[in-house]
């Protein structure tokens, strides 16, 4: 009954009727005196640059320091797109320090032309600007190894983010300094003290890889790879190498210790999947799910995010009944290839236990899988590509917990 | 013959191998001491909220104080994503401080049921996000009554952004309270100082009309509208109420000052234009535009933005020689309805002095208006909708200067 048809006049008075409402998303942090009606007092003047009301104060959770992330609070955020400074956070020795008036990009290896560009010359190219998200391949991982009840999306999923990126195509650098017949990989490596690289198909570079320059309208972040990086569209995180200093070009992958040793996925069998690169499809529910509470019975609206690094989102299904009944999700439009897609579902709580489940299907076909899918696929011990359906447990006093215990 | 086809290679080459190439928008701040090789020091640990690197310091234009306005850095943005604390702002007493959790929006006048309405409950309302300019209506002056050479792209059209909203339709509060037959405008009222009051046609609630409480997925920022605005999207900035706290509905305009002294549109005729909402369609080249100069002769990508309050924009013409030739700019995917669109066109610069024009067309085939059209339309006094075709002048030294004398 809770997914049937309903009248707009009941939906509507079950909102506005709400005593006790959705808790607003607002910080504990002691707030300025204010006065009592602002129509009485001359306000604020125009600024050079705004700052954020004193009552919101959206943060990243970092864990650990150089060698760590830091996760984009998922369940705060409205739409798609991620602002800069909440984008998730990945290194491997820290946000190094980069001059752009000395930075340069060195191609060479299998090429007629061995060319060192610098920024100038990178932004003189033909540009192109298209939004993507951009996830790390180990996003997820709490939500498969070490679960527990209290967990939100963005403790789970917040190395996940949505950004509007413009860069010059891989493509026009390739044709500029002309790739050798027979060159099949390139090695992309970064100006961090970890010296980050990884070996990239070269068909990649010939589809839709950039050499990102700017975010969000503006220059990137340093902790996005300033000034320049690679973006690889709907590809692991870790392979989008940040201060990308030099590619090589060559006939065979590197074999670096980042795609043997990590970022690669051992199987029940003992043997290992490699150059796991493309994010299978996925989604979560943003809200509701932990901490966020259903504070009384009647409609609320259900949404989150889905994406697929194979292309557009087709459909998200939602199941408000624990998987027994699914029912297609409205996706807000517009919705774009290897970007997160917004996804609404009204859902009419009657007050008893349920969980909560969505379910992304992507333009190739391919449907996130169940926990035990994946499981099943990859083996209990796997660090990488983690996206299984995410269960949000709703108690009859309206808490809300994650769902799986594995 | 700059228009011709080219040859990737012949591009190319002239792009990489620019000695002098297009100038750094970097800021001329003092940067920190920075390590000669960043991969032998570590970097930077991760952080609850990211910074600008220290060598980028995009920054608003305020003029006035109060009363006044502070303008987008549009020459050193790309695609179309305004970052938050870039959008422009329009007040007329201050940025008023508002306590979320003592906000209240009042809908009544000519309903069955006057409500009030708290955040918590405006946020339970079914949502959308959309990607929508907002433009002050007076944008664009300085090309129109006093104009000089010396005007970049910020100093002349700075008042327009591009953000995504997030919010609830103004339908729906308004199926919620009932409106009673014979209502056909509604008056939205701001809780700044100046308690702005506009009128706005019914029909625009019924079509898109949002109360938003997002922007660019976190809540608006306090010289955007915090907690709440009216958004309207493609109508005049000033409609699109902030902090909006009251709106009642009525069967006739309140001829509210905003609307009869301020924000009409005097005619030759000595009548004037009222509630002139719409902004038509306009476009403006960011680059090259004072103050960035051409560096050299050869390949250099002309680039902007197009939007119409009336939709879609359907092409952007570009002319580079002055107007006797125009040729259809490239548009950047996705173009959106009532949203700025990028546009690109490649230009081979012979070294000697020209003009460089865009010409923007919508989907309903309006065309943007010379200065001789809209002057002969609107007469020389009028002080709003200056969305008329922006010239620059490429001298035969590289200097770029806005081209129009009025």
């Amino acid at each position: 009954m809770t997914d049937a048809p309903i009248s707009r006049r009941a939906l509507l008075a079950g909102a506005a009727g709400a005593l006790g409402a959705r808790a607003l998303r607002l910080a504990q942090a002691q707030a300025p005196a204010l006065p009592p009606d602002p129509t009485k007092v001359p306000g604020a003047p125009v600024s050079p640059l705004g700052q954020r009301s004193p009552f919101e104060r959206p943060r990243r959770i970092p864990v650990g320091n150089r060698q760590g992330s830091s996760l984009t609070p998922l369940q705060e955020l409205y739409g798609i797109v991620t602002p800069a400074d909440l984008h998730f956070e990945r290194h491997h020795a820290g946000v190094p320090a980069i001059d752009p008036h000395r930075y340069t990009l060195l191609i060479h290896g299998m090429v007629e032309r061995p060319t060192v560009f610098d920024l100038e010359v990178l932004k003189r190219f033909p540009s192109v600007s298209r939004l993507h998200f951009l996830e790390c391949s180990g996003n997820g991982f709490p939500s498969y190894r070490s679960t527990r009840p209290e967990l939100s999306p963005q403790l789970i999923d917040g190395l996940t983010s949505t950004s509007e990126w413009t860069g010059v195509p891989v493509a026009t650098l390739f044709r500029e300094v002309g790739v050798k017949p027979g060159a099949t990989w390139f090695l992309a490596e970064g100006e961090d003290a970890a010296v980050m690289a990884r070996s990239i198909p070269i068909e990649k570079a010939w589809d839709d890889a950039l050499i990102a320059y700017g975010q969000n309208g503006e220059a990137l972040r340093p902790e996005q790879g300033y000034p320049a990086r690679l973006l690889l569209p709907g590809w692991e995180g870790n392979a989008n190498v940040k201060w990308i200093r030099r590619i090589e070009i060559a006939d065979r992958p590197f074999m670096t210790r980042e795609e043997t040793s990590k970022y690669s996925d051992p199987l029940p069998d003992c043997t290992a999947r490699l150059f796991s690169f493309v994010m299978d499809a996925k989604s979560t529910i943003t809200f509701p799910a932990y901490p966020a509470t259903v504070t009384d019975t009647g409609w609320w609206e259900i949404t989150g995010i889905a994406w697929s690094g194979r292309g557009r989102i087709s459909r998200v299904d939602v199941s408000t009944d624990g998987g027994r009944r699914w029912t297609p999700a409205e996706l807000q439009q517009p919705v774009l290839p290897r970007c997160h897609t917004r996804f609404r579902h009204l859902w009419h709580w009657d007050g008893r236990e349920t969980t909560l489940l969505s379910r992304a299907v992507d333009e190739t076909g391919y449907v996130q899988p169940t926990f035990e899918q994946l499981r099943g696929a990859r083996g209990a011990g796997t660090t990488y590509h983690f996206n299984h359906i995410r269960p949000w447990r709703v108690r009859g006093d309206g808490v809300v917990l994650f769902g799986l215990e594995a």
